[in-house]
C-alpha cells in the first residue's frame, strides 16, 4: 500500500455518501480494467441513488459493450470527479484535458505503482492486479449488495489486466475475487471469449502479415518483426490493427528476446521489446533512451530502415554475447 | 458427484496407506491435467515412503518437463494400479493395453462425466474442472503437507484444463485452488507461458498457413479452413502441427460456426466444428454420423475435395437458414 494514500475504504464510503452528482474518468485508449472500474463504480453509485456518468476521451469501444448495456448519460451539474485506473493526468486524453488542471480530480482509485498522486484524495495499491480488484474490496468493505452488472464489470477488469489470470501480476486475491464474482450471473466464459479469443478479420490479417515477415537471429534466440508504413499501407490495414503484434515474437519456442519495429515517420522507428526472465528488456531499451518494465519495454531509434535494423541486430548480439 | 462412485476421500487415503508399489496410469496423447495428476500423485506417494511410477503410452512430452524434473523410474514389483484423468481404457494407448483387461486397474480418479467405471474402485466428479482439482481436494482432506512440485503439477492441470480459467468448465473451486497453490514456489506465470503462449516455429507456420487459407461464407457467419494432405506436405510441416488449428475460425469477430476440414485419405475428410452459443455443433455433425459437445464436435465426410466443400457449405446454409 502506498503511504502517500490519504483516504481509506471508510473514507471512500463517506465520499460516496456525501456526493450526489459524480463524473467518473477512465483513461484514454480504454481497456477492460478502466472501463470495468468506471461502469462498475457508476452502477454502484446509481444503485445508491446518486447521479453518475462515465467519461472517456476516446469513447467506449464496441467490444466492451457488454459492460455498458443499459448505460445512458445522466443529466446533472458535476459536483465531484473520481478517476479510476489512471496513473497520470497525461492519460486522460484530449477531450478530458480540462481535468488535468491541479486539484481538478477529487478522488483517484488506482493500482499503478507509478501513480502521480494528482488527485485531492488518492487510494493507490500497486500490489493489486487491477483497479477492479481494489473496487471489489471497497464494495465488499462497504457492504452494499453488488448487482450482476457490477460483478461482470469487476470480473472483466480483473481478467483483462491479468491476461485471464496468466501473468505474474495475478495475486491470490484476484483468484478469490473471481471465484466470488463468477457466482453472479455474469457468463464469464463469454466475457473471456470476447476479451481474449475474438479478433477482427483485419487484426487477424495484421497478425498473419507480421508473423510471416518475422526473422530469426542468434540461433533463434531473437525474433524480430519489422513493419514499415509502406508495408502496412500496402495491405490496406489500419496501423492501429498492428498495435497488438508486439507479443508475437516472444511466443516462439526458444526465443528470449522478441522485438517489434514499427515505422512512425520516414526515419523514425519505434521498438517494442519483450524478453523472457533471462534478459532485461528495460535495460536494452535504456541504451536508446527508452525504458519500461523488465520484461516489456520500448524505445525509438532514428535512421533509415537498414540502419535501424543493423543497430538493433548488433545491440542484441552484445546483449546475448553472440555474433550474427 | 457420480453415484456409481464406490470409494470416498477417506477410502482413498486408506488405499494409499495400504499399498507400497504403485503404478500410476495417464492417458495417451498426454495433456497438462493427466500428467499433472500423474506426477503430482507420484510425488505425494513417494513423500509417503511409497514406491510409485508414472506410466504413459506415448512418453512424456518435453513441454511438460517442468513437471518431471527430478523424476526417475523406480524399480519395484507392481502391487496396484491407479488411473488418473482416464475416462475409458480405450485412452490407455498401445503400450498400456495390458491394463485394458477387466479389473486390471484398482483405482480410478477422474473428472470426466463420460467415465466408464472400468476400475475396481472409482472416484469420479464430473463437476470438477480437472482431475488435478479432485486430487488437490483429496490431498487437503488427507492433511499431509504438499511440496512445491506437487503444487506446481496440480496448478498446471487445473490451468490447462480450464484454458487458464477462461472456459465455462472453470468452477469457483478451481480459482480457490489456484489462489492457494500459487502461494507455493511454483512460478505459475512461467508455467502459463509454457502452456498457453509458446509455440514451435512449425506450429506458428501451420497456423499462419491455415489462417491465410480461411474462407468466409454467409455474411461472415461461417469461416472455414480446408487443409489437403498435398497442401500440408508442400509446406514441409508435419500434419500433427495442424492439430491445433481447429480453434482458429471461431476466433474471428462475427463468426458463429467455424469449420476446419482436414484431408485424411484421398476421398476422406475430417471436420472439426466449433460454434458460439447460437448454434449446436454436435447436431450439425450428427447429420454426417459424427458427434461431440454442443460447442465443439466432429465428423468425417467422404468425397472429392470439391464435393465435400459443397456439402459443408450447403449444410451450413440450412443451419443458418441462409443462401450462399
Amino acid at each position: 500500500m502506498d503511504n502517500r494514500n490519504n483516504i481509506d475504504f471508510d473514507g471512500i464510503g463517506r465520499f460516496f455518501e456525501e456526493h450526489d452528482c459524480i463524473n467518473i474518468l477512465t483513461h484514454k485508449s480504454p481497456d477492460g480494467d478502466t472501463l470495468g472500474a468506471g461502469f462498475g463504480l457508476c452502477a454502484y453509485l446509481r444503485a445508491m441513488g446518486k447521479k453518475a456518468n462515465v467519461l472517456n476521451s476516446d469513447g467506449f469501444p464496441e467490444r466492451y459493450s457488454f459492460m455498458y448495456e443499459g448505460y445512458y448519460d445522466m443529466e446533472f451539474e458535476e459536483e465531484c470527479v473520481i478517476a479510476v485506473d489512471i496513473a497520470d493526468t497525461a492519460l486522460l486524453g484530449a477531450s478530458l484535458l480540462r481535468y488535468a488542471e491541479p486539484a481538478a480530480i477529487d478522488l483517484c482509485i488506482d493500482h499503478h505503482i507509478s501513480n502521480k498522486f494528482y488527485a485531492k484524495q488518492s487510494y493507490v495499491d500497486g500490489s493489486a492486479s487491477a483497479a477492479c480488484l481494489i473496487l471489489y474490496r471497497i464494495f465488499k468493505h462497504l457492504g452494499r449488495p453488488i448487482s450482476d452488472i457490477i460483478a461482470k464489470c469487476l470480473y472483466t477488469g480483473i481478467a483483462t489486466d491479468t491476461g485471464c489470470f496468466k501473468y505474474e501480476n495475478t495475486v491470490p486475491a484476484a483468484h478469490i475475487a473471481a471465484a466470488e464474482l463468477m457466482q453472479y450471473n455474469i457468463d464469464f466464459a463469454n466475457v473471456n471469449r470476447k476479451m481474449f479469443d475474438i479478433k477482427s478479420r483485419a487484426r487477424l490479417k495484421a497478425e498473419m502479415i507480421s508473423t510471416e515477415s518475422m526473422e530469426y537471429f542468434y540461433e533463434g534466440r531473437c525474433a524480430m518483426i519489422i513493419m514499415t508504413t509502406a508495408a502496412m499501407e500496402s495491405y490496406g490495414i489500419e496501423p492501429a490493427e498492428f498495435e497488438g503484434i508486439s507479443a508475437i515474437p516472444l511466443t516462439v519456442l526458444g526465443v528470449d528476446i522478441g522485438i517489434t519495429v514499427r515505422q512512425r515517420h520516414e526515419k523514425v522507428f519505434k521498438l517494442s521489446v519483450r524478453t523472457t526472465d533471462k534478459l532485461d528488456a528495460s535495460a536494452f531499451c535504456r541504451q536508446f533512451g527508452g525504458g519500461g518494465h523488465i520484461r516489456a519495454a520500448g524505445c525509438e531509434i532514428n535512421g533509415t530502415l537498414e540502419e535501424v535494423r543493423q543497430t538493433v541486430i548488433e545491440a542484441v548480439g552484445r546483449l546475448l554475447g553472440m555474433k550474427v
